[in-house]
């Protein structure tokens, strides 16, 4: 995400003025956004056109399971959709427009433990996850509806050690930015296991971690989704155009001569 | 700076899910950065990194009489530096990732005095003026080395009818998004000045005006300068990042067909 400066030359009648031209890297960053179980690729769709207006290209997709692929639900595993994640995010940085170094990837509850997994298989810079649930890793490859709650719950009342999981020994090894936001009311994925994933996120660059207070796992009103929407844009805006001004600078570092910025002289 | 949605089919396997790829306009918005009398294209360079980073093409320049072309400083004429202003737009017009209907101007005093001109000969969607200077119309052919300070001070002590000056005449008729910035302390742009401007933009789509408490003409101390970063960072912002997703919003309006959002179904 380099910017590029070119000292130039600018022609007035026969004269020549001297300029220095600022163009964005021609690559953008990539972000792929992974709803949770029972959502579809419409959840994230007006977060992916905001972040889009940062200059990204972003990919929404429905895992298999739901929407045209509905009559999967009681059959599909945690196994399955992961590989859709992974499908999705190659289509993603086969888009000719993405710089390859600067994926983000955002998940909500399934779609986070989904995230946190990709990591351990494709590189990823900047990771979002919103309520992101837990599994066992024995539930891999068992249908995802057939999963046993009670037990799922029993699970996720105590703080898990990252090695002791596979989608927390990813989050342990990754070491990116991190955005975790926690529902205060989440009768699904409780403070326990946001706890096992920031304790996980050890080697990370950044971690950012907040509480949506009064929300539920699903944001079900919209003063806390209003909250989620704003916490997620900034964090975004924060992480790709501090990454974008961070290249600019180093370009200008190595590559410009002359002397330090000045002011205005006094006299207008 | 309208993004482009398209819905598309991701291979898993032997099986298809579907997604929507939004990919950013491929063209960019061009910002245009103007010093003051005095100053030179490194007054402006660090904002115009900071705004590239927001996915813009920036020029920065210095106006004949500056830096390189310093011997010109006593006889340069007010013209020629509006010459110079629009050679520069050409020249960042020209550029083939810029969107021509995406500009913005920003200028600094006797910069601003010019770029509020620029918008009477060349397209201009955004305009920001810090302190904006202003000279009378018979001051265009006279070397501006040679004006006298005395006469200037009386001119500008007093309120200016738009019609009674060429430069709050081409300010007159701006329709785009207009920020003005006022420095409390201004030995040399008076608040009568920033009123006459103010007055000027009737046709303006908005106004963003800010007085820099305690700052002098030139941001001598580092605390206005780092206000006026923030308040220059944060107008462009909104303005550009407004426009994209604007843009990206009115092509899904008419694009896309489906459920409206819904969210995560509660089960996690």
């Amino acid at each position: 995400v380099t910017a590029r400066e070119e000292e130039i030359g600018i022609k007035v009648g026969t004269e020549v003025i001297a300029g220095r031209l600022i163009t964005p890297h021609p690559k953008t960053p990539g972000v792929l956004l992974v709803h949770g179980w029972g959502g579809n690729q419409d959840h994230y769709l007006s977060h992916a056109r905001e972040i889009a207006a940062l200059g990204c290209v972003c990919l929404v997709f429905d895992l298999r399971g739901h929407a045209a692929t509905e009559p999967q639900r009681l059959t599909v595993r945690p196994k399955d959709n992961f590989d859709d994640l992974v499908a999705a995010y190659d289509r993603l940085c086969n888009n000719p427009l993405v710089d390859r170094e600067a994926i983000c990837v955002v998940g909500s509850s399934y779609g986070g433990f989904l995230a946190s997994l990709l990591t351990a298989v494709r590189p990823v810079r900047w990771l979002a996850l919103r309520v992101p649930a837990l599994y066992k890793d024995e539930h891999w490859t068992e249908a995802k509806a057939e999963i046993d709650r009670q037990e799922l719950e029993e699970f996720r009342s105590e703080i898990i050690p990252a090695y002791r999981n596979r989608a927390l020994g990813a989050a342990s090894f990754f070491a990116g930015d991190v955005l975790i936001v926690e529902s205060e009311h989440d009768d699904f994925v409780p403070h326990t296991v946001i706890t096992s994933y920031r304790n996980a996120f050890q080697e990370a660059s950044s971690l950012t971690y907040r509480i949506i207070k009064g929300a539920d796992h699903s944001l079900s009103s919209s003063e806390p989704r209003r909250a989620y929407s704003a916490i997620l844009i900034s964090w975004a805006s924060e992480m790709i155009l501090g990454a974008r001004e961070a290249g600019g600078t180093n370009v200008a570092v190595a590559d410009v001569q002359g002397v330090p910025g000045t002011l205005d002289s006094s006299e207008a």
